[in-house]
């Protein structure tokens, strides 16, 4: 899977949560593409990176309830209505769309009612009705809230999250969320040093193990939901 | 009342609409303040035109569900979250915001399961976002939907409405109609030339006297309506 990061934030280089996720991203095949950082913005050159990725995400601080001034004129001077829907052709028809947005304020701000009294599926509804007028499919957003907070857990959490936001199939099902797992695990061992590659096989044996059962335990499950279903006719 | 249009459109020149609102601005004592147009943001400056206005109104066309870039560039320069509501300090507290909105789709289009698939409530809760925290009171949202498509009446309707968005006290309730429009007649017909004087006073008179009886009619309806509750005792 291709994968398109179109960050926007005007002073990057001082963002703890962007270099931090920057690094993230470079654990995976994702492009990183900061607007702010381009020389000028060439609509040829924009539109054959939006083209060649199968998932585009959407990458920024939430500024007065929005993305940077600086996203607002790529994403006008790029989307021309032509190019997005014009004359029946959707040149970003069938991809993916994902929002990785940063606050400085807490979730639990953005309530009905909370200090900033709308939601953040408000607030990202503007983006949300782009996709669906140029036929994306849109991911859930991933929300990094006060990132300077975390522990060095919770942020070890983030970069597993964000890595499986920018990689992993979606619906974030636990199926789609173990072959993501069980893909980088493979890789891992496969890079280790010849003296640790018995050790490391053994723990990607016993994940894979696991798994079966798993699968073979939601199986027994199935079978036993379908006979409570039969019982009920 | 102090009414300041900041008016974002980045060919504003070419943009029938705006050049008939500018038009219909210039009738009244707004100031029209393109954005688009000033040769650098001066900060304190903006902020100095903010805090004279009584009223501030958001003006712009629709591009992909929010403003032009060069309105968030100007909003994200001069807001500053101290400015806006640091240290229990509300610059803006108690003034009145409203947005004129232009879109080359016609109102119906923005309706959940329509062409858009979103209302133009949702399209501007950002911008109602940033009022709540500001504690600006939020005006409804004028519309001006296919300008280029409205009849000569329609365009002098459209005249009308827009000078009373600017310069009428709201609630937009028949007594605060009536008092703007009376307050305009008056001043049109006091600028009339000596021989049309008379006339103009005529018909001066005539909607005075017309407001005097509706307000009597008023009366009696409250008073056979204060009865009714009476009644029902």
């Amino acid at each position: 899977m291709k994968t398109l990061i179109v960050v926007s934030h005007p002073d990057i280089s001082n963002s703890q949560t962007q270099q931090f996720l920057k690094k993230g991203s470079e654990l995976t095949d994702a492009i990183w593409h900061h607007v702010e950082g381009l020389k000028s913005i060439e609509v040829d050159l924009e539109r054959k990176l939006l083209e060649s990725a199968d998932r585009v995400i959407f990458q920024f601080p939430l500024y007065w309830y929005a993305a940077p001034a600086g996203f607002k004129k790529w994403l006008d001077t790029v989307m021309s209505r032509n190019f997005v829907y014009g004359d029946g052709q959707f040149h970003l028809e069938g991809k993916e769309l994902g929002i990785v947005v940063t606050t400085g304020l807490p979730a639990k701000d953005f309530k009905i009612g909370g200090i900033e009294d709308i939601t953040l599926d408000d607030v990202l509804a503007p983006y949300r009705a782009f996709a669906r007028r140029s036929h994306m499919k849109v991911l859930p957003y991933l929300l990094v809230d006060q990132y300077w907070y975390k522990t060095e857990n919770q942020q070890m959490q983030l970069l597993m999250d964000y890595q499986r936001y920018l990689s992993q199939d979606y619906p974030d099902s636990l199926n789609n969320r173990q072959a993501w797992f069980e893909k980088r695990l493979k890789s891992f061992v496969d890079n280790l040093p010849e003296d640790s590659q018995t050790s490391g096989k053994l723990i990607l044996d016993t994940y894979q193990q696991q798994i079966e059962n798993l699968d073979q335990l939601n199986d027994t499950l199935k079978m036993i939901k379908e006979g409570e279903d039969d019982s009920l006719e």
